[in-house]
């Protein structure tokens, strides 16, 4: 019998956005269950760690995005071709993690100054550092489309995802990086993928 | 002919040490290359995201301590008997990168008002949460001494270490969580990891 997948978050794309593109890309069935923000307080004691998302596979359950993500890649095929191309996935998905911090330190500053500072930092420090250094490792992955191997992996969904999301906050972000550009059309317009992309719920992030 | 592996961090135990911890338990020779602060900045462009830790496999180099400790406790069959260990294992190093996280809230804080109210919130707050967590999955896998399965697997490891590791900052912090003392002394007694132990150099962090 297949196996019953059922995905818990909050209405946004965020952390649980790239485990619904593996999903769709793979073309597995799951419940894509999402937790309205006033409901959260009643229910956060209900999960293992009081934070989303979570995936019920069957009667167990699994926490946190990336261990998600990869645990659900390597299922599907989707997480390199042998070991060394699984540990560079996993490098690149915690560089993006490390990135992703950075994101969050101005997202959440609550004083206007700081939170501007930290922005700057971001734009201008952080993204530079890390889309750089994804193009880099694009270019010496025979010149793309892909960050590692020969076929799309869990990584390239991951940061075709963050990209998208990182631009929220200042549109254009992209601009300079055409393979990073390149990379995320690539993944977007897979059939399955746009398919998903045409039909989920617009939120902000 | 065996693999080479060589290690580069700072005289520090800190995000290394579990990977040190590795080799030591699967009885692996390495290169544990130590790198003085004074010489960072004019090394840090040699390494691939200017951070450290960074392994050598021959000549590849991997690097993020979290990737690279998966990679060898995959190859030392450390990493679980079967995915859904895999998997499971795979949280709970992230759940404790979370941690970690609070940790460094308080320890990068500059403004000492501030930082004693983060460090508040690390130690009446976010460690009752994980290390209460971390008590009742070990009390769920038959009562222990590990976390995942039936035996010693890279989390047990990666736990025993950032338990010491907290503990710097607050001495006792241990004292009500029996079974995560258990694991750390299992850990630790036993006999490979006790010699490295003896022999490995001493520093604060
Ligand atoms: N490291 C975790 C972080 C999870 C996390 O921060 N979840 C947030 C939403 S993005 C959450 O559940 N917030 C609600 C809360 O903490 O009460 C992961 O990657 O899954
Ligand atoms: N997510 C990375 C973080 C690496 C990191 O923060 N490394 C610090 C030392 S603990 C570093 O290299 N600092 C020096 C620098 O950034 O210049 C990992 O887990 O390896």
């Amino acid at each position: 019998m297949a196996e019953t997948y059922k995905l818990t978050y909050f209405n946004l794309r965020a952390l649980a956005e790239p485990i619904r593109l593996i999903f769709a890309y793979a073309g597995v069935e799951y419940e894509d269950v999402r937790i309205e923000r006033e409901q959260w307080p009643e229910q956060k004691e209900n999960y293992p760690w009081g934070q989303l998302p979570v995936l019920q596979v069957g009667d167990k359950t699994l926490c946190q995005s990336n261990t998600i993500g990869r645990f659900l890649a390597r299922k599907f095929n989707l997480a390199g071709e042998d070991e060394w191309e699984s540990a560079k996935i996993d490098e690149l998905v915690d560089a993006l993690t490390d990135l992703r911090s950075e994101w969050r330190k101005f997202f959440m500053e609550q004083d206007e100054t700081k939170k501007a500072e930290l922005k700057k930092a971001f734009v201008e420090t952080a993204v530079p550092k890390y889309f750089g250094k994804f193009e880099a490792q694009i270019a010496s992955n025979n010149g793309g489309p892909y960050l590692v191997g020969k076929n799309l992996t869990w990584v390239d969904i991951q940061t075709a995802h963050f990209l998208e999301f990182f631009e929220v906050s200042k549109p254009g972000l992209l601009d300079s990086y055409t393979a990073l550009k390149k990379l995320r059309e690539t993944v977007f317009e897979n059939d399955k993928i746009k398919a998903w992309l045409e039909k989920r719920p617009v939120t902000q992030f």
